[in-house]
């Protein structure tokens, strides 16, 4: 058992437990915060042994932190554009011991070919931003046209950047907002990054779902499957089993 | 109490109940024989007091019967290419006694101008044909390159004719195979019938979708709505009260 040192933690930062304490992340107390999100596409990614997987903005790092435990793969990278995101993620890894397997790198995904080599990886997981369009707040239609004007060039940035990273064949693991599924799915299809599996994510069996997970195949052809959909709750309020197994236990299918 | 006399049957062709007998519909004995998909999607549909209603390619004419009776709807056509079926939805529509709000129509989908004039339905339905690919009984390129392309020249034909008949802001109801969700979805947005409601339909809890029920707007705008799932079994193999309300009663909202 290793006895494990305590992380250095700047002002403001702050160090918590996920998937019941196997891991723990440094991350601000205020600000951004990661959510289920990439818990969430930590299951549903599948990884081979060996393989070389990249995370366009991994924030504080907790992918490839999990799927460094979870999986056999050779190699995964966590790329953000943000300098304190890129030490926190950096000092996550250290904590958290992967960092044989794991290399944070700090990288604007519009240059990623200034650091990586086209086609030099197998995975590409992103967990893009999208901003929800909240009424009220401003001039609705002025919110509206900025939040699709980020949403757009951020996922069009992880689009093109993962087309440039996969080899042929390679696998793109998203997770993003059902709002913006058809330009997701358009742009996927027409970037030659075909969609082959999606999988809905339901508050509870009463809601419409707000998360899509997605699996892109690089050169991919034919049809798509729509997977079981994911109930993070059951109607008493409670985790259902399945995202319990994901989100507290981190036993999902990998 | 209406006593309805015996419809004129011709040979090879048999009248059957839908929604424990509410209505009567004469089709083949062999041959093409409705799904549940006409059932699903005139449950799915909305339709206003007075509004005109277009059904593209509507075999036996079930949709029209059916919604005649749901709704208010001043006018329901149906169209279909295939002589024999407009013989058999026509004399299925007086059999039920909806001739006064059902019109069937023989004409092609490439040629609707001949027959309506542009703007002018409020909403558009169609369960339009799709072939799943069957592996090992012709060679699968082949069949897969004879299927697409079926399915796209009827799923165009489809769209194209929705564009050329809805009014402004007028809606598009389809029911379809979700293996073609990303074509669906793209050809939707690139003719400007905006995907604004999709719903997946699972035949238990345990399996992917088969299909799926769109909801577009021509001229709409904005974000996609994924709404709840539609299961239409329990793991005992039983209808669920919700397909049952829709497949047996018809009673599903409207």
């Amino acid at each position: 058992m290793t006895v494990k040192g305590d992380p250095v933690l700047n002002e403001g930062e702050k160090l918590e437990g996920i998937l019941r304490g196997k891991f723990k992340i440094i991350q601000k107390e205020k600000g951004y915060r990661f959510s289920v999100d990439p818990l969430l596409l930590s299951d549903f990614v599948e990884i081979a042994e060996g393989e070389t997987v990249i995370d366009l903005g991994t924030g504080c790092g907790v992918m490839p932190i999990i799927l460094a435990e979870k999986t056999k793969a050779e190699k995964l990278v966590g790329v953000d554009i943000q300098k304190e995101m890129v030490s926190m993620a950096e000092r996550s890894v250290d904590y958290n011991e992967v960092q044989d397997v794991v290399d944070i790198v700090e990288c604007d995904l519009k240059s990623l070919d200034a650091k990586f080599d086209a086609e030099s990886f197998d995975v590409v997981l992103s967990n893009p931003p999208y901003i929800p369009v909240k009424a009220g707040r401003i001039n609705p239609l002025e919110e509206k046209a900025i939040a699709r004007h980020e949403i757009l060039a951020d996922l069009s940035d992880v689009i093109s950047g993962a087309k440039y990273l996969l080899k042929p064949k390679g696998r793109l693991f998203l997770i993003y907002t059902t709002n913006r599924l058809v330009e997701l799915l358009s742009s996927l299809h027409d970037s030659g990054l075909e969609p082959k599996f999606v999988k809905f994510v339901y508050s509870n069996e009463n809601s419409a779902a707000k998360l899509v997970l997605v699996k892109a195949v690089k050169g991919g052809k034919g049809e798509l499957t729509v997977q079981k959909p994911l109930y993070i709750y059951n109607l008493e309020g409670d985790y259902t089993d399945e995202a319990s197994s994901i989100l507290e236990n981190g036993n999902g299918t990998v």
